[in-house]
């Protein structure tokens, strides 16, 4: 596929998540009168896939020229391509760049100087410290928490600008990890297993924002529910709200399925593996690809068959075998049509993102310098504006 | 694609279902011993996906010859190039061919001088009726509740021989109907939209079997549901199970999504279409492709684009858009990797078949002649296995 | 407590229920002009609480004469001197009366030669039979399922006049056996123990339409719930509804609280009784009072001490204590402040009553002599009136 | 009734909630053998009910003397009778006591030189401050919120030793204020106005842990619900929750009952209530009896009745009525047969005291003088109890 027919398919897709993201939509006219990042250059580093290229646009909107490149190994090549082909938008990279070309990437964003930064893991403040250039930006966002806990630990107090972390944000947690993370999850189990929830036993681990949106959406399709939670509270909470709670231990036998959004390593450890039911399936929906020991698979399994896009059989000593989600990374970005989070959801954790880089480009004054989370204004405006969208009265 | 390569593929997805089918792996084995078949040939008209593969196999377990072809439109090929690298089982047809093709091989199914059907719509029945061969036969089964109205009614006391229709089983409304499609309507809505259920406002029409499904599904996950039902006890009944109950054009300018699943003509006639909302998604889960009037959509849109997958935009002279959903077709079966009804849910369909059709081969004495539901003692043993499958106590 | 100050108290109490029945208020005024009634005394057997006094009150609106008596032990006195003070009206009985002034009361409502019958359990019916004068009745309804079965058993082909029975209502399924039922069963769990629902194991017995509705309240209250279920196809549905389903075994030591609402006697056996961990609470609402086999438990209690009313903690040979609800009578209609089932789902209840008795006295030459359903416009006028009161599509 | 006729029955009534305090008997075992307050004298001030009885006899067989008083006007005089034939226990006051003879009898608790208190709205403590005596203490606790603002703010720096605050507690907020008080404002406005839960329309103003709780309790039992919040952040939950979420405007007119659960005044204020439709409920929850504007209403009404006990018609110039919970007061505390909370969550909240205060008779040096909240270890430590009492891995 040439070039442009490539940003053809990738203007075609973007279409149909630009016409739900009505919050970014009206704030793209605001931006377009207003122009808060005339003469701004930011530096982008972003999953690219279609819903980044409508924040893209509304940046651009705003008068940002936009420089950037996407995560290792998820870049969709056709979104490059049309964003690409918007003024003042360049962005490197593609879904088959190794990862040292990842690297190349982050310092071909860095080299063109941006004076503003829509980080991602810290990756390009991590960049500018190295280059000791901290102070050729005036600020910017992060979008994940591990991100600001970097920022806060090993690059803290070498960081003399302010730096918003969006996943902070009380409405993020809300909008996005419990209601949308909840139904993606869900949706993709069932798109990828093809099994019945009802009836079906599920072992949810942790009972944080994620899991208690799993928890609470699989048993709200009949699926029966159990949580493993650490902490005592959640745990109680899960009690009172009427699930099943106990150690992994209590469910390993009893599980058909088990779900991990803990954001812990080794949860479901081969231990636990070993002993659970012929046919059990596991999957992940927290950040890190750890919570499922498959390191430790690996080394144990006596065979592996990629069934359907994204589930793999995995056949162990005991004679029996379990079924992977791919691979332990989140499954619900996975699978052979991977939807993501809602476009709502990811409307709202954009506008944190354009309203959070539009404050560091006019109000910088009011800002600490360092990571910090979302003003509490932002929250509420765009809390505001998204019960006004979805007529919440009605 | 040459023929091996796509029995392989086939070959391929059927092998995930079958794992997961544990009702027909356990009747494939009884069968396998007792040859309830053994000396009958099986005239087969079904929709052909991994699933009926694995029916297919179990009667062929159990001695049947099998000669069959698919639903118009519907076929999956590498599933038809599957079961005819298997012995005792031939299939016409793909899912290129045209309706006089479908034509063609239905009569090639009954050239074959099959003496039991595994009947879909009525069109095997009608066929032999109309060849005057309906003594060639010694009964059989009809998949769908239409086909069973058809022999009821135009062909009644043209049946000598008994034909099960396994969708009047109760059990099957229960398994199937109620839970299976609720299940398969929400996640295709999220798979091909992409869009949020939390608070968004969803229109179901019908409060039967399915559309009580749909309904409290979407509910489940937090979306905001109102019902149209015509039948005053249904409605009562959504109307005391929580939901808002109404005419459609009590919600026709309030709903932000509209699914159908009365099993009627015409019931988003244009009129409501007209007053909708800019974006209203419209979508349909019954069996039939005409409570969505698309044909006056099609005489009076200025504008259509297929934006993603089964998801197209159509432009309304009034400057709205609504959002069409496979043509209006059952969209839980579209899009670019339709998965249809769970796996556990069609073991249970196919189940039935398997049984019924074991009774016409072996006990067709203790059968009326015509069309009939599904012996109770059946519905009763599945009910028993499947939820000794499910450990249901546990 | 004189007679007149007894009558007020009742005439207040009567005063909110009446104003909550909107449906009987309407239909109060309707005949009052229309008078369907009128020259007619309807003989009638009925449990009087303030509820029933608004049904009478209809029927006299409508020019019946009312002669009658309560259930035997359930008579509530304020009720019957608020009546005896209506004009056309004259009710027997007290709370305090012996069973053989019952039948007493009974005898007295046939010599009052009515020529309709408002009957529960058949009480009426037989009574006529016994005097060999059913003919001097136009017809009537009976309120029970039991007194249907009786009519059509032992009293069959005695009854040669309609007697329409009310309980056999799909209408009065839903309105009243599921949704009311199921409300009353928690609501009065929570008014006479005080115990947690969260968290709390309560295994209910039976899923027809008042197990159902119990279930499903209980676990939406974030209660853990266990059905225990004989019909295969009703244990098939709570299974896929999300329930554990077994058997009572299965369950025994598991339960913190057993609910029965099967209509079969000794549901719990002293054998099930005996393997319930301590504190156990028994409570049944069936319409009999056999289904918890308290015979046994009297018989090898070691000890009984009601601890608040309705509430009795029972002392068993093996150590443990039970605690033992309402006796073993409908739980939900005991305790020191009992409510019974919602006045609107009475209001619904009491206007096929109204309706029926209208039709008999107006239409009796469209029914069928004997026992026969609630004619199904009626079942469908009141869901319309219903919803309509109800404003359902709001 | 004589003091022993009345000890009688309190102490009939304390028993069958001691049977279901598992924690407190528990710990009354532990303290029985630890004795951690030997040689104190706790002053208290709480609300006296059975409950209450169970908590002071736990501290008793910790070694402790016990001198209190009851809250002004839901003293139970059975209780009191009860506690006063303890050993060193002596409790003062009666529901019919004044105000002045309520503040006579926070005198004497103060007049026997308690060294420690269980204080209830910071009375014990703002005598003692006003005693100037503060330093006759060694710390307490505060049941409420309130009296922990108090402590905070008028009281602040005048608190030498550590204060306790209960209420603060997470695990509290979970046990109780989210799903204890949820049931019982479901149970109790069944219980008090025996009206229908399913179809009805309620209008629940607070999205805190009480409203929550009370909105999804009457949804979870198919009731419509709008919720009224004014942060927005809360506000936003309850929108992808699936509720209605608006104004009090919005559902003035739209609402069967309104339910306030904000702890701020005038939430219901008279100009919505003239709006509401005839026949309309009102009750509160909240911890305050002024959200609803009883004030105003009674300077308008144009008559009052009450009808049942606890709710009162009354008659508005607009010709139309509203029917009135408890006056306004809390009305799952109110009713001829209140219940309150569930024993569970008494229990769980009489055991964060009991620790609390076994905390600062032993290890007062480890706390910080002034009000504070639960330590942390002791939320976990009962939340680890409650969960193994409830077994909810089972």
């Amino acid at each position: 596929m040439d070039t442009s027919t490539r940003a053809e398919q990738g203007s075609a897709r973007v279409a149909w998540i630009r016409s739900r993201m009505a919050l970014l939509a009206a704030t793209r006219d605001e931006f377009a009168s207003s122009r808060p990042f005339a003469g701004h250059r930011i530096g982008m580093s972003l999953h690219v896939e279609p819903k980044t290229a409508v924040l893209v646009e509304t940046l651009a909107a705003g008068g940002a020229e936009v420089v950037g490149t996407g995560n290792f190994g998820s870049t969709q090549d056709d979104v490059v391509a049309h964003l690409n082909t918007l003024p003042n938008v360049t962005v490197f990279g593609s879904r088959a760049d190794s990862l040292d070309q990842h690297h190349v990437n982050l310092a071909r964003v860095l080299d063109a100087r941006p004076d503003m930064l829509l980080d991602n893991g810290g990756d390009l403040a991590a960049g500018l410290v190295e280059r000791d250039a901290m102070d050729t930006v005036i600020g910017g966002t992060e979008e994940t928490t591990s991100g600001g806990d970097r920022l806060r630990s090993e690059l803290a107090r070498r960081i003399p600008v302010p730096i918003i972390v969006i996943n902070d944000s009380l409405l993020k947690a809300i909008g996005e990890n419990k209601h949308a993370v909840g139904q993606s999850a869900v949706e993709s189990f069932m798109r990828i297993t093809n099994v019945m929830i009802p009836g079906r036993r599920f072992v949810v681990f942790g009972y944080g924002w994620v899991g208690r949106g799993v928890a609470q959406s699989l048993r709200a399709l009949n699926g029966k529910v159990a949580v493993v939670e650490v902490d005592e509270l959640k745990a109680f909470e899960a009690t009172l709200d009427g699930f099943r709670v106990g150690t992994a231990d209590d469910f390993a036998e009893w599980g058909d399925a088990f779900i991990t959004a803990t954001g812990r390593p080794n949860v479901l450890c081969y231990d636990l593996i070993e002993r659970m039911r012929d046919g059990a399936i596991l999957g992940n929906v927290g950040h890190f690809p750890w919570e499922i020991d498959v390191p430790a698979i690996r080394a144990h399994q006596t065979g592996s068959t990629e069934l359907v896009s994204a589930l793999e059989r995995v056949d162990l000593p005991n004679g029996r075998s379990i079924v992977l989600l791919a691979g332990g990374r989140m499954y619900n970005l996975a699978g052979s049509e991977p939807k993501g989070n809602s476009i709502e959801s990811m409307d709202l954790g954009f506008l944190l993102q354009a309203l959070s880089l539009e404050r560091v480009a006019t109000g910088a004054a009011t800002l600490q310098p360092g990571a910090q989370p979302v003003p509490d204004d932002i929250d509420r405006l765009i809390a505001r504006r998204m019960m006004a969208t979805l007529q919440a009265s009605s």
